[in-house]
C-alpha cells in the first residue's frame, strides 16, 4: 500500500459492496486514484470469482483492492460494518434500492453515524419513480433505453450490444458522483447520498438518433453499421481480405481522401459526389465501389491507406489483437501481472492518468476475506 | 445564474473547449452539478449547431452553458481566450492531442500561467503511445477495442453499436478525472493536467469477453441476443405480439418464475433443466419454448408476467416510448422545456442525483457568442 507518487484520492477510505461490474468498476477507478478500497463482500462473496476463488474478470476489476467477508445479517457482522463505516470517507453498492434499508443499515442512518460519508448507490432505475423495484441488467436496459432498438440491421431484429457499455457507464458515473461529492465535502465537511441510475445515464447515447426521431418520428431506428441518420456517405464497415474496416466520412476532405486512396482522383474532383447529402443518396453505389477496393487489401493495407489519404478508417480488431495492442501496453494502458491463483495475466490501468504520475501499478485481486484480520472483522480470514 | 440551492460544484467556472458528445456532455454534467461553464466556440461553432443555431442534440448537451465565440488563430482571440484561462478552474477539450500546442496554448502553459487550473483532455488514444495522431470517432474506436467484433449474430458481420456509447463513456470518465483533480486542488492548490482516451475507457466494457476468451480462444465472440459465454438460458430477445422482450435469466429461480409463468410448473421442477450448464446445453429447445410462449402475448402483458413471477424481463422500447416514459418524466430524468429556437423540447437532466438536491433546472443552450460581452470578448454576440 505504498507508493512512490502522491496519487489525487490518497487518504481517502472507501468500503465498496459493489457486485459483478458497475459497483466493482467504481471501485477499481477509485483504489487506482490512491484511495485505500476495502471490498465488502457477503460469504458467498462476488458472483464473478470463480470456484477457484477468482477469474479474470474478477481479476481485472478487484486488483488494488483488500477483501472483507461480512454476512450482513448477522449481529456480529453488522456490528464490524458499522465499526467500519465509522472509518471511511465512501460507501459505494449496486443493489436494488432498499436493499441496505432491509439490512437496517440505509444510507441515511449510515451518514447519521458518520456525517461525513459520501454514500454512492448505483442501480438500474434509481431510489424513485414506479420501476425503482424492477430488477435490471445490462441488457434490460438496453432494452428498456431504446440502445437495443437502435442497434442491428433494418430489416433484422434488434441486436444487443455485446460489451456491457451500460455497467461500465454506470460504475463511471457514480465515480464522478462520488468525487464530485468528496469534493463538496472539502468544502462543507459534510458527506453526501448520491445515487446514478443505468436508465438514465444511457438515454443519453441515443442523443443522434433522438435528433433524427424529432425530425422524422419515422426514422430508420436501425442501419446496420451506416451513419445514425443516414446522412453521411462512406459511412460502414467494408470486407477487407483479413476482416473488415470501418470507414467514415465525416468531413469533404476525407472522401477525397478515399477517392485518393482508392486511385480515383476522377472522382475526388466529381461534382457529383462533392457533398454529404449527394453521396448520401448515392450510398448503395458509393458502399459498392468502396467495398470492392477494401476487398483486395488487407486490413493493414488499408488502415496504411487511409493515414496516408487522411480518412478516417479502423481495422475491426479482435481481442487477441486488442490485449496484444503494441499502443496499449507502450502507454501503460494495457500491463502484465503474475496473479497468485491464475498466473500471469493482462490488467488494464485507470484509464484516467494525471499528468506527472504513472498510471498506478497494479496489485492482484484479493481472495475472499483476505483483510479481516487487518480490519478486526471477526470470521474467516484468508483461504 | 441563480440557484436556490447550492450545488456541489457551485463556485468552479469551468471553460469547454468540446466539440460534438465527448467534451460538451462532459461540460454538461459539470454544468448541471453547479459550476459556471463557458463554451469557448470557433466563428463555425460546435458542428452539432444546426444551420438554425441549435438542433435537438445541441440543446441536450449545452444547455446551461454560456458560449462565448473566439478565433483562437487570431492574436486578439489569442488574448481573450488567455483572459479567461485566467479566471477558469477547469477548461476541457476533445481535440486530438496537439491542437491545442499548435495553437500556442499547450496545457504546460496553460498551467504555468494560472497553476490552480485543471486541464482535462479527451482523446481517441490519448497523448502518448503510437497512435496518438490517429482520427478517432466512436465508431473507429468500437472498431479498434474490439466491441464491434463482440457485436452482431455469430454467422453474420460486425454490428455497430448504434448509440454513441463510446463517446459518453469517455465524456463520464472526463468528468470523474477533472473533480478528482478538483479534490486534489482542495488537499495541494495545485490544478493538473488529466487525460481520457477512448481506447482505455471501451476496454473495460469487454470484461466478460476477455473472460470468455482466456478460457477458450477460440469462443464465438459475437451470440446475437445470447448471453456472451453462452452460458445461461433462458438470455435471449423473444418476439412478442407487438414488439420484443428481452429475458435472462441469472438464477435457477429465475427460470423457475419463466416456467410458472408460461404455465410450465413441471418444467420448473424439472431435474434436466434445473442448472445453468443443463439449460445451456439445451438453449435451442429453451428458446424455441420461451419463445413460442411471448408470441402470444403483448409486452405489457409479459413484462407483468416477469415481474409477477420473479424474473428479469424489459421490453425492447423505441425512442417514442423511452421520451415519454412516466418513470423517467417522475423521477425528473427527463423534463419539458421551452427553448427559444426549437420549441417545446424533451431534455435529460444531469443523471448523477445528490440527496436533497432536486435535479438542476436546465436552461436552453445558447446561441454562438451570446455571452461575448458579459467576458469581455471582442466580436460578435448574440446570434
Amino acid at each position: 500500500m505504498t507508493h512512490t507518487h502522491r496519487y489525487p484520492l490518497d487518504g481517502i477510505t472507501v468500503l465498496d459492496l459493489g457486485q459483478v461490474y458497475q459497483g466493482p468498476y467504481c471501485g477499481f477507478l477509485l483504489a487506482t486514484a490512491g484511495a485505500r478500497v476495502i471490498k465488502v463482500e457477503s460469504p458467498q462473496g462476488d458472483p464473478t470469482r470463480s470456484t477457484g476463488g477468482s477469474s479474470l474478470p474478477f481479476a481485472m476489476l478487484n486488483g488494488n483492492k483488500e477483501s472483507v467477508c461480512i454476512d450482513l445479517k448477522t449481529p456480529e457482522g453488522k456490528a464490524a460494518f458499522l465499526a467500519l463505516v465509522d472509518q471511511a470517507d465512501v460507501l459505494i453498492e449496486n443493489f436494488v434500492p432498499g436493499v441496505m434499508a432491509r439490512l437496517g443499515l440505509s444510507p441515511e442512518s449510515l451518514l447519521a453515524r458518520n456525517p461525513r460519508l459520501v454514500y454512492g448507490s448505483a442501480s438500474g432505475y434509481g431510489s424513485s419513480g414506479p420501476y425503482r423495484d424492477m430488477m435490471a441488467m445490462d441488457f434490460t436496459i438496453q432494452a428498456m433505453s431504446g440502445m437495443l432498438n437502435a442497434t442491428g440491421e433494418p430489416d433484422g431484429p434488434p441486436v444487443k450490444t455485446g460489451p456491457a457499455a451500460v455497467d461500465f457507464l454506470g460504475g463511471a458515473h457514480l465515480y464522478g458522483a462520488v468525487t464530485t461529492a468528496l469534493f463538496e465535502r472539502e468544502r462543507t465537511g459534510r458527506g453526501r447520498i448520491c445515487e446514478v441510475a443505468m436508465l438514465d445515464v444511457a438515454y443519453f447515447t441515443l442523443t443522434s438518433y433522438i435528433g433524427a426521431f424529432v425530425d422524422n418520428p419515422g426514422f430508420v431506428p436501425r442501419t446496420g453499421n451506416r451513419h445514425a441518420g443516414l446522412g453521411l456517405a462512406p459511412y460502414n464497415l467494408y470486407a477487407a481480405q483479413d476482416g473488415y474496416l470501418a470507414i467514415l466520412c465525416i468531413k469533404d476532405a476525407h472522401w477525397q481522401g478515399v477517392a485518393r486512396a482508392m486511385g480515383r482522383e476522377d472522382l475526388a474532383s466529381d461534382a457529383r459526389f462533392a457533398t454529404h447529402a449527394q453521396r448520401a443518396q448515392d450510398m448503395a453505389f458509393i458502399d459498392e465501389l468502396v467495398g470492392t477496393w477494401t476487398l483486395t487489401r488487407t486490413r493493414a493495407e488499408l488502415a496504411e491507406a487511409a493515414r496516408r489519404h487522411g480518412f478516417p478508417a479502423s481495422p475491426v480488431r479482435n481481442l487477441g489483437e486488442v490485449m496484444q495492442d503494441d499502443h496499449l501496453h507502450e502507454r501503460g494502458a494495457l500491463v502484465e501481472l503474475d496473479h497468485p491463483l491464475l498466473g500471469r495475466v493482462t490488467l488494464p490501468t485507470n484509464p484516467m492518468r494525471f499528468a506527472g504520475l504513472p498510471a498506478m501499478a497494479l496489485r492482484p485481486s484479493p481472495t475472499l476475506g483476505q483483510h479481516n484480520a487487518d480490519w478486526h472483522v471477526p470470521g474467516r480470514s484468508g483461504t
